[in-house]
């Protein structure tokens, strides 16, 4: 499926203020960028680098007035997401040097104070995918999704608390228990093809059967048409901005994914 | 000064369990490793990998029985830590890509909790080194240090409201000042000489003037004879070991640093 | 100054035939990438990724038929290049880690060999910018430079010898110069405004006074409009495409770059 | 078994010389370092740092006078070298992003140039394992193995011309070989228990079936006692030390390999 995916932020600076802005979205495994456009009014000087976790990061410094990005991108991702049933948990010794951060307690994802709870959740199940897929389902079941409810990131253990979240509060709690059954899970910050009402998202993937899998509490099926922009242990890693100095919110925000047609493309 | 390290760890495994060591201290700008010896009994394979912050990682699977983790090091390291009193602040701008993880806050310091507090501290300080030294003696003169008072880490907050902490918390809290103030802060853990009483060190360093310097509330003067083994934004990212399934305490920990005469070496 | 870099490559593919490309220009320390395409016809599943140089590479298998690239970049490029007479050389000892491997001898550029040679071109210099820069003027006025005149890398020991080459070859000369200076030196692939006749063109970057300076022995004078592709030890480790299986060369290729009016972009 | 080994490197040096050596083996898939001293004399200041292969390296400068550089190690490494006869080539669209600049022709392997050759070396074999045996067993019979000939490394088609060569030499042109038909193959420079006469070694691994085998031509049986000190595509990348200004050799150069006794280690 061809998507074209728009995000604008607009800023109201008072003091020149550096910025780190993760918005650009990578071709990789999964997605193909075909167009991109990267637009800051006014223009500034950027400098790019590559994180940690491989994304793409934009460092600038903002000047005093109104501060926009305008970014679009055109992207082929896939029609339905991989799903695996029955898929093995990889023993840790075999698990690939570059997954092991993966299974550390986070910011945000107090691995460490889920055992029990985890074990719980998901027992009964074949070890590796179906305990992930428990725990998506229980997630669904049991944690009220309330889209837009918040704009602070809160842990996992107080999204577990009071019981409700947005989409990166659910998958923070998806990834402090897939943690604590030492599954690696990780954040994706995103978009996603006919999210109601349309933001950006965030959703989790784990690590079973030697790749990572797409899971996402907030939809009661899961499709295709999700569009990577960025991935980490949690949201401390993966801010579509980061931001120094006085805080600074965004005036307006309008994010868009549209089904384009690419054929002959 | 030469400095010969030794810390030998002892579990009682039940059944194979996977772990991830962090006890071979690398070569780098602050010390140089002449002799080094990494004895496991009983043998196992082992394999080593470089993490994301530089740490040399042993992985291993322990059989069942006695296992024991023998390491020694011959270490070269400063008579005395650098310290720059007047240093400045590095605006975010001019900071390295590789320091700005630095800035964020993680699993066991709330920085983005902490701006009003570390502002108070810092109160009058020159932007930079100072800022860091007031952080530095007020957890001094208001943190109790009570070595060997914890084996589980708590994290800044907790550190702050129940006012004591091992080496470790100190260093949290300190860490958690830090990038409040948007200066960058890691976690290092090591050895000191003369410590008492005498184990496994955790000490903090912050990013002012272009480069890290050290910093440690548990002393009353900061003195030489510090050897690192790990560095990482908190304690997830540098344990000394990392140990998966059934929980496994050792069941001896020997930590010992004695001064050697390396003359002629 | 504001360009439009347009590349497109259009092959006859015979058997399925994997290709590693280079051709996504990316952000950076000077220049800054604010519309992209990347246009595969027909459109075939890719991979992206980042080699040890920084370079963003797609890896792809083209079906039998015509397979063409299609890329177009907008890039914010500076309007002139950064010169600096009389900079330093570094001493090795100070060089940052990630520079010394472009001291090093490489596949079509044999430093050891040009020792004597370097000394006598920049005999009298101030060690530093202007032994590359006298260098360059070496190249200028004794390698003739025919564009156009080849598609075969040759090494820099064959382009002193036949004493004419095109502008990768110049660079390779000019590479091999400054590392047996021990000044590290790397090439660079790309675009350049107002290239007579228009291609893709290849440039050096050298090392002093703790940045990368541009030098281009092709040009008379050196003036701004370059876009970036890739950078690498040598033509080896930038090629705009590696192929594997039986060879294949483009059928078409059309380079062009112009200035375009992003005021108020 | 294990081993210890050693290597001593005396050097006269007359003015203060800039040195970079890689004589510290790591622990790895294949070896595991039990025991490790890395002593200079005099003692000088060093940094290390991890290059892009992943060898450890370190930065000094020689003061004038004797310098000496004493390493020893106790290895345990394995007892026989994996072979694989049979396995299969992996297609270049499957194999690890890590492993593709081992494709590319380097300083001392100008791999473009031996297509033909290859072929004919290899015909009749199945792709993969068997036609590096292949190119292993033809460089034995033809290439005259003459340890302890040259010190300076020639490349691959200089080897090939002359029909002799050193250990270094004949690697070289296997892997030139292998890359020719698509099959990444790196140096590897390190030690062989019972190589005669003994000296520091090098060999060559080629990337078949997901995973580096081991090839040595200079010996009529593939046994174990291999110990590692560094991977490279060529011996620019891995030269046991690399010194820069006036040129300096050893004065005296001492590599021992001895099997010990381990029991109970």
């Amino acid at each position: 499926m061809w998507l074209r995916t728009r995000c604008d932020l607009t800023f109201a600076i008072t003091v020149p203020t550096p910025f780190i802005l993760m918005l650009r979205p990578r071709s990789g495994a999964q997605q193909w960028i075909a167009r991109e456009e990267y637009r800051l009014t006014p223009s500034v000087p950027v400098c790019e680098f590559t994180d940690n976790y491989g994304n793409l990061c934009q460092r600038l410094v903002a000047p005093p007035g109104t501060f926009a990005v305008h970014t679009i991108a055109e992207v082929m991702t896939a029609d339905c997401v991989d799903q695996a049933p029955g898929s093995p948990f990889v023993e840790i010794q075999n698990l690939p040097d570059s997954v092991l951060s993966y299974l550390l307690p986070s910011r945000y994802c107090e691995s460490e104070n889920f055992n029990e709870m985890a074990a719980s959740i998901t027992a009964g199940q074949l070890l590796g995918y179906d305990q992930v897929a428990a725990i998506e389902n229980w997630l669904r079941s049991s944690i009220r999704y309330a889209p837009g409810s918040s704009d602070i990131p809160v842990s996992a253990i107080e999204v577990n608390s009071r019981q409700w979240g947005v989409c990166r509060d659910l998958s923070h709690l998806g990834i402090a228990l897939c943690r604590s059954l030492s599954i690696p899970a990780r954040l994706v910050v995103g978009f996603l093809y006919g999210l109601t009402p349309m933001d950006l998202h965030a959703w989790f993937e784990a690590y079973v059967a030697g790749r990572w899998y797409t899971f996402d509490a907030t939809q009661a099926v899961l499709k295709g048409g999700y569009v990577a922009i960025g991935y980490g242990r949690d949201a401390a890693d993966v801010a579509v901005y980061n931001q120094f100095g006085p805080p600074v919110i965004p005036i307006e925000q309008c994010v868009e994914v549209q089904i384009i047609d690419k054929e002959g493309y």
